[in-house]
């Protein structure tokens, strides 16, 4: 993010947070340029720029002001959801599939979109590392080193581990092809067929899907969208219908957003141990933080080896790579020979491209810069949305990742929105995708991984008007 | 393979199919260079190879003699194996996983191995074509070009199915992460627990670890150790057990190296068909024949689609990339399905490689010469074990793949065996791991795909004295 960038988020951020109210005179440019150590040109260009965003105003020899009509956020959805809690065989696929096979043409606006833009990531440099780990590829480490994956990287996963202070080792650790693999080796290893398992309402629909595919039965637990999953109603379904797992997105869920406080991501974990249930921790939003230090996994707080947590590089640094991991505690051995008699190994020039990588540093580097990227661009489009879509919608605000999840007004069809926007060159993903029981009729969920831009505005705007009819 | 070591194979095979007898004596050096268009130094050269391995003598000053006590190879196992025709649910993983691990080693002389040594292959030349995807992956291709595979790919493959006169496009192909996950998921695709499905007997112990973590049972059908599976029996399988699915290696079968004539093939697809019983059909050592064509896979004769066709370059061309693919037929999007939903796609820039290296030429050439080497180590490999092994042992002859199947006399113990081998340094792939009901106690599998040397030659002398213990 560039400087003037930068001093434009921070005054978007008070007006926003109401610390700059609607018609107040902004400080002068000059006193901005001071205060800040920035030149006269930097405070300019970034005052234009929210100028252009309706934020502030000019007046003639007087200043800048807030705009008395400057763009006001939505209200973020208030109430956990109320899914009624019977455990159920999933069927689901269909209609997923039907819809994401709709959203992946690559012309259409990808507001439905599960991935953030690649040109996010440093693919060249992740290229160079690819191209040297193939000149020195020891052609017996493609036949000796193939399951739990490559120690080289294992040891530098480990290393991340450690400096968050979780106590995980290398041989802890499974490499998988991706962190869906990795999620449903964990399923496997501690389910069997006709088993239920809890999941948040709404859910990932790759969750969903992956207890389809394993013929379990999902039982929905009602999920706040600020900070996830209830507690109470998930300890109600432990004691009355003995799932045998949680499969839970701690950070930054997917399709909401929400974050567990650590505080309750440790009374997860102590309610799940007195029961004996495993939880599998999906974690591949949680290094896209936009606080002050990466949110814990509740893996930080299990001392019973009860927490299979899962991740990847494919959402925060190589996409298209296929490179995720589980450290399965106590079910490490298990997930491995999953992993070994369902795909044998990862492929090994991936794993290695990566272990340079980490290795010659520069991660964190681009990961600083991502989590501004995607906190800014969450900022333009909830203003874009709370400038088109129609009274009553309420989004989310979460603290990192890359989805906004909106509420439209009570009676809003979004899956007949769905195929309205696919007819305007404009994917979303529709609610009901995220439930067993065809649940959120009137949400969808927003990718902001894209740079805003005039494209992405007047699809929102279209959404928005399509939304009102 | 050199000029001087083809010579000797050629005077090798003549001698062991007798049409050079005990006793005779060869054409002189200079006859043999002036017919053979080689230089006296080379036809030299091969009579000492062929002396240092036992089967030729020189008279001094009269020229070289066969070996009145050259190697006779042992005898073929005649007999299909005799299954007892139930169905089980199976139980090997344990075993299994406590023999590979403890064979995974790299100081171990790999006998038991599952793979050939990974020298025979171009992994410098892949590595170049990999640096160079890496530099020209096209962000893009990482999010919208997911499953199933990338095009470039697929179309590489579809056309050397085209070259054998099989009718598979581009979209009839999934890429997956090797052949052990396109089978696991053409399972899926076809099957639900619970059920039935057929195997050969003795089977790849993977097919039955597939069995076991979706919670299948396992027929074993009797199978001949020269061209497969009993059609008979498997007739009367298919009409008293209704199995789901069959999954065969129609091609140097693993560990047996049986390989069904095309005949046979086309009428265990009719059968099959008449049944409506799909089937999973192994390929991967197709390429790997020794004879003047590549055997057809049975899906060359599949009219109803009802054949999944597996394949990979891991044990032909890139190990440790982990490029498979399957041809699931009729099934092809409920398999592309079950990839997306279980591991999304398959890491690109080893799928872009391989397309690149497939596009510029040259893997016809790489598998002549790895055809040769294989077929050469082969006979090396079983007249060592002529040398050394108690008579009364039988060893196939297939002609392809790397694996030699060795029935030891009655009464042996091939896990017995295992364990002491190990202890010598060696590993061997026990018979008791390839079958749901622990048969074949008295069979091993031995892996000739490593070249033959003083190290193997001891490790076979001394396997040969623990066998006869």
């Amino acid at each position: 993010m560039k400087r003037y960038q930068a001093l434009a988020e921070d005054v978007a951020r008070s007006i926003r947070e109401g610390l700059l109210r609607p018609g107040e005179k902004l400080p002068s440019v000059r006193q901005t340029a001071a205060r800040r150590k920035l030149s006269m040109a930097t405070v300019f260009q970034a005052y234009y720029l929210l100028e252009a965003r309706g934020l502030i105003r000019s007046r003639p020899r007087s200043g800048y002001y807030v705009a008395a009509d400057a763009p006001r956020l939505p209200p973020e959805p208030e109430a956990p959801s109320r899914p009624d809690g019977e455990s159920r065989p999933v069927d689901v696929s269909e209609l997923v599939f039907e819809v994401l096979e709709s959203a992946m043409a690559r012309q259409l606006v990808p507001l439905g979109s599960a991935f953030p833009s690649p040109l996010l990531f440093p693919l060249a440099r992740l290229g160079r590392h690819l191209a040297s780990a193939a000149q020195h590829l020891d052609p017996w480490s493609t036949v000796d080193d193939l399951t739990p994956g490559k120690l080289a990287l294992r040891r530098q996963i480990a290393l991340r581990y450690r400096i968050d202070g979780l106590p995980v080792s290398p041989e802890d650790i499974v490499i998988t092809n991706g962190a869906l693999e990795a999620l449903n080796l964990c399923l496997q290893a501690v389910t069997r067929p006709g088993d239920a398992v809890v999941v948040e309402s709404p859910c990932f629909y790759a969750a969903l899907q992956a207890l389809e595919r394993q013929h379990l039965r999902a039982i929905e637990v009602p999920t706040h969208p600020r900070d996830g999953i209830d507690l109470e109603a998930l300890e109600t379904a432990l004691q009355r219908q003995r799932p045998r797992a949680c499969w839970l997105m701690t950070n930054f869920q997917n399709p909401l957003g929400s974050a567990m406080p650590d505080a309750k991501k440790q009374a997860l974990v102590a309610l799940l141990a007195r029961h004996r249930v495993p939880l599998i921790e999906d974690d591949v939003y949680g290094e896209l933080y936009f606080g002050e230090r990466r949110p814990m996994p509740a893996k930080a707080y299990d001392t019973q080896g009860l927490v299979l947590h899962c991740a990847s590089f494919s959402k925060c640094l190589a996409p298209g790579y296929r490179i995720g991991w589980a450290a399965p505690g106590r079910f490490a051995q298990a997930v491995a020979r999953h992993k070994l008699t369902g795909s044998l190994a990862t492929s090994a020039p991936a794993q290695m491209a990566l272990a340079a990588y980490l290795e010659a540093g520069g991660y964190d580097r681009h990961l600083r810069r991502l989590r501004n990227t995607l906190a800014v661009q969450q900022q333009q489009y909830m203003e874009a949305v709370a400038r088109h879509f129609p009274a009553g919608t309420r989004v989310t605000r979460p603290s990192g990742g890359y989805f906004l999840w909106l509420e439209l007004p009570a009676g809003s069809d979004a899956l007949a929105l769905h195929r309205r926007a696919l007819a305007h060159g404009i994917s979303i993903a529709p609610g009901p995708i995220f439930s067993a029981n065809r649940g959120f009729a009137h949400c969808l969920r927003l990718n902001y991984g894209h740079p805003m831009d005039a494209r992405v505005e007047q699809a929102i705007a279209m959404l928005g008007r399509l939304a009102a009819l």
